[in-house]
This record gives structure tokens, sequence and C-alpha cells, in this order.
């Protein structure tokens, strides 16, 4: 049996976490971007990363650091008698890294999916979906520092995710009955990890929390029930956002631009740059987008764009 | 026309708010208790309170400071010619005063529903709810001191509700899908509504903000989607609830009965003393009941007890 000529492909989904009221516990999966990672066997021990291409810049090859080969590495030591002993993984980045899309946790959802497809496909055996999870949000933990699951969770699964709190990591997920197009726009900017972390509360006035806590009631049930205006009601942040929107110039203009194109609603995805506009029509979620553009070149700034629906499928063979 | 001789009757039920992690904002409507307000016409201006039976311990007749009478009096004061200067009200409190099973809103709910019917049906005009909802919030805003929509909302319309922040008051509100059964337990001892609120902080670690805002969005999945098992581990409350458990005596022995008991669910209802306890069948809420009592029973104190499901009806003529 020739094991190094057998590839597969698995592509997983860009999301948006927080998504306004949410903040580390809402994501959702988007349709594109996405992160493509294909693994052959390797009679060496070890997980290599052989190449990466497309959207790349600074993501390590080192495969200690890099969230689709650590991902892959902890699937492959936890399942029994692995068809060989190492992998190897060529990774294609669709996701813009350092975006505030989930561009780690898409390549270790891609990295966990893609070893376990390879491993059930060859030995027949079954995964189990916890298995997959946690050795995606082992390799979430090299970039990020935590085992968050707001991005890796509707990475690999799909859909509309919220985290709950403790130990081990569950989560719900549901998919919107309202109709839910997506714009992200991304300005030519960076904001660190660091920076984002910062700039955040550690306490915050009752008041305020109540605020969010109504708001994510309302947006999930706004959401199951196709309730477009409720969902708008809801989709605020008073928390977390209005800190993170100042690192991004020109935020208040491009979410008044979003919503005088008909957006339901616009805020920070992640923690940014990148905003996402909410509409129930493709076309109106593509004007928002090139308002927010226009916002953004007035202030010298060029930005990448994408439009998608909230994907009911994560991580998937390609 | 012989006005004076014609009285209506409407049925308000008693709401458990707070549930959990939705403190200040979730409410819903038990089908039992309830306050029952009849209402005749008057030719003398103003609404005079004529008589309160049953748990009304406490409850003013001075019609300036009693919810049924000030909610049905901003009713007849907000309508065009109604068919009488006045209306006299006779009071049926089913609601124990001072329980944290909102009392008042639902003597307010009854008081504005039974003079929106009495007006309706004599002129065949018809009244926005609006109305009727912001003459109850009138109500209650004499007992509460504030127009709090919490247990007003469930007590008018029933179902389960979500009030939205912000000036006019708004609300959601959707029927569980998840069979739902509440035993309410009232011990023998008062708090007061000035204790109540000095337990409350003023800010909140934002850790324990973002558990609460989960908590409340995977609570309304699981309700709408009947799932017993994410509503059983979403109703936790880690910010309110504990500061005010401290003021019920057994709180946590009563709780754990409860749960040994089979009840997904245990808390305080409100401010307090009442315990709620949530099951999916009736006869466990009713053991969750005795069982709550029990531990009350040992600490020296009686209680009241009443188990019944959520209604989808609020205030309704009788």
């Amino acid at each position: 049996m020739s094991h190094d000529l057998r590839e597969i492909a698995v592509y997983a989904p860009a999301s948006v976490s927080n998504f306004g009221p949410g903040f580390d516990c809402f994501g959702l999966a988007l349709e594109r971007p996405g992160d493509t990672v294909s693994a052959r066997l390797a009679d060496v021990p070890g997980v290599r990363v052989e190449s990466i291409e497309g959207l790349c810049d600074g993501i390590p090859l080192d495969s200690d650091r890099n969230t689709a080969s650590v991902a892959a590495a902890a699937v492959w030591s936890s399942v029994e008698d692995p068809p060989a002993p190492g992998l190897i993984l060529r990774i294609h980045k669709g996701v813009p890294p350092g975006s505030g899309l989930g561009s780690s946790g898409a390549s270790a959802a891609a990295g966990a999916a893609v070893a376990g497809h390879l491993y059930q496909e060859l030995t027949s055996r079954s995964i189990d979906d916890r298995v997959i999870f946690e050795a995606a949000l082992d390799g979430e933990a090299v970039a990020a520092g935590t085992r968050h699951a707001d991005n890796v969770a509707p990475s690999l699964f799909g859909d509309f995710v919220i985290v709950r709190r403790g130990e081990p990591t569950q989560f719900a997920r549901f998919h919107p009955k309202l109709e839910c197009w997506i714009a992200v726009v991304k300005p030519d900017i960076s904001i660190s990890t660091r920076e984002a972390r910062e700039v955040l509360p550690e306490t915050v006035p009752l008041s305020d929390a109540v605020t969010n806590w109504s708001n994510s009631a309302t947006l999930v049930l706004g959401l199951l029930q196709g309730d477009a205006e409720l969902v708008k009601e809801s989709l605020h942040d008073s928390i977390v956002e209005p800190r993170r929107a100042k690192l991004i110039p020109g935020f208040d203009d491009a979410r008044e631009a979003a919503l005088g194109a008909g957006a339901l609603a616009c805020g920070v995805s992640g923690s940014g740059p990148t905003l996402f506009a909410l509409a129930t029509e493709e076309s109106v979620a593509k004007a928002a987008a090139r308002s927010i553009t226009k916002v953004f070149r007035v202030g010298g700034l060029d930005s990448w764009i994408e439009v998608s629906p909230i994907s009911p499928l994560g991580a998937r063979r390609v």
C-alpha cells in the first residue's frame, strides 16, 4: 500500500466571533473565505508542514507553532494504531491572518479535520467529534494562547454557535431561520491581539451587563424565529465593541454607511480590524460592503471584502 | 342604560422574573396563582377600590397607591369618551404580596386589562395593547418605584418574556417548545425590596457577565428547541442570585433538594423569598416543591406552594 501517494484535502471556513452582544461566546461560520489543508501519510514520526500558500503572511511553517499541524498532531496522537507514524500537510490560507475572522481557528479546524478524515478513510474506524474538536482547540491555543472555541467551533461544525463556559468546552449550535448574508470588510491595518485584549474592561456596570444579556437572548430568539426587526434591535454591544472600534479609524462612519445601505447591523468581527455587516439579502450585504469600503477609502485605507451566507457546513472534504 | 350594574372581571397570573441568568429581563407567566380585578362604572370621577380580598395583607385601598386602580385610571384617562367618569374596582389577591412572584405587577395587569375590556365592551372601540401595557407599567411604578416590565409583561400577555432595555419599554415574547412545569415555594419570611436591591453589585467582573450572556442565549435556545439538557446547564446565575439567596435561610439545601427530586433547575423568583423549580413533568415539579418545603420545615419555616405550567395566556376575562 503506497501511503505516501494518498492525499486528501479539507476546507474549513472563516468565522465571525463576538457578533454584537455575544463577546467571547457567539461565533458563526461563513461560507467564504476559508482555509484548505491537505494531508498525506509520512513514514517519519510527527506532522510536518510542507508548504503554505495564499494569505500566509506571518504564518509559521514550524510545526510546533502552526495551528493546523498542532491540531493534526493532536488527532494523530490520540487515535489508536495510526496508519503511518507521521503526516505531511500542505496549507492554503484563504482567511487573512490577524483579521478578526478566526484565521488561526480555521486552520486548526482544517488541520484536525483532515487528519481525522485521513485516519477514518484508511482504517475504516470512526473518531468522535469531541476528539477532533479538542485537537482543533489545541491548535488554536498555540496561536491564541487560550483554547477559545468561538472561532474553532463554527469553523469545524458550521452554523451559529454559542460557546458555554467551563471545562470541558461545550457549545450549542443552531441554524438561523432568518436568511443571513454577512459582508466582511478588512481595512488594511493591523491590530495586535495584545492591543485588542488590553482595551477590555475588567469589570462592567451591572446595568450594561443586563443590556447585553437581554440583547444576547433576543438576538438568538430573532435569529431562530426569522424576526429581522428583533435581530436589528438586538445586535448591539456597549461593553467591548466601542473600545475595540476605537482601534479602527473611521469605524463609526463605516458603520453608519453600512446601516445606510440597508444592513440590519454592523460591528467588529472578533478583535478586528474586520467589520461585519448583516443583511437578509445578498445584494444588500454587497451594497453595505461597498459603502464601508468607500469610507475606508476616504481615510486612505484599502479594504479586502467578502460576502457570504452563514454556512450550515463547517470543515468538509474538498 | 344602567351602567352601574354592569361588572366584568379579569384574571392576571403571577410571574417568575429574573429566572436564572436573566436578571432584570426574563419573566414568565404562571397559570396559578393570579389576581382577579372586577370593575364597574361609576358616576363619580376617578377610580375607587371598593374591596380587597384574599392574600391582601398590606395592599393599600388608597386608589393613588393601589397598583390596580392606578393602572385602571391610566387606561381611563387615555381613552376617548369613556362611558362613565369613573370606575369602581373589587380586587381578589391570589398572589402573595412581597413574594417575588410579581404580586404588584399581576394586580396592575389585571387593573389595566379590566378597564380596557370594560371600555371596549361598552363602546365597541378597540384599545391598542401598548396603551394597556403602559397603563399597567404606571400601576407597577407606584408599588415598585420603577416601570419594570419583567413581571407586568408576562402577567399581561402570558408566555416567556425578554424585556429589552430603553424607552419606550419593549419586549419579545415566545412560548417554549419545552414542556415547563414551575413549582413556586414561598417560605414564611419577608425580604424588603430595599434589602433585595441593596445586595446588588454595581459592577460585575467581565468574565461573570460573559457567563450570564452565554447562559441567557443558550437558555432561550434550549427552551425554543425543547432541549431539557441545555436548559438545565444554562439556568444559572452567578451574579445576582447568590447574593439574594443569602437572604433566604436554607436556600442551598432547598435547591439541592429540588434538584435531587429531579428538577432541571431551582432558583430565586424575582427578589425572593419565593424559590422556583423547573421540571418537564407536573409530578416532578410537585415532588420538587415538597422537597423544598421539607427543607424549610426543618428550619422552622412554613411554606406556601403552587405548581403550574408556563401560561400562554396573560390577563383574561373570567
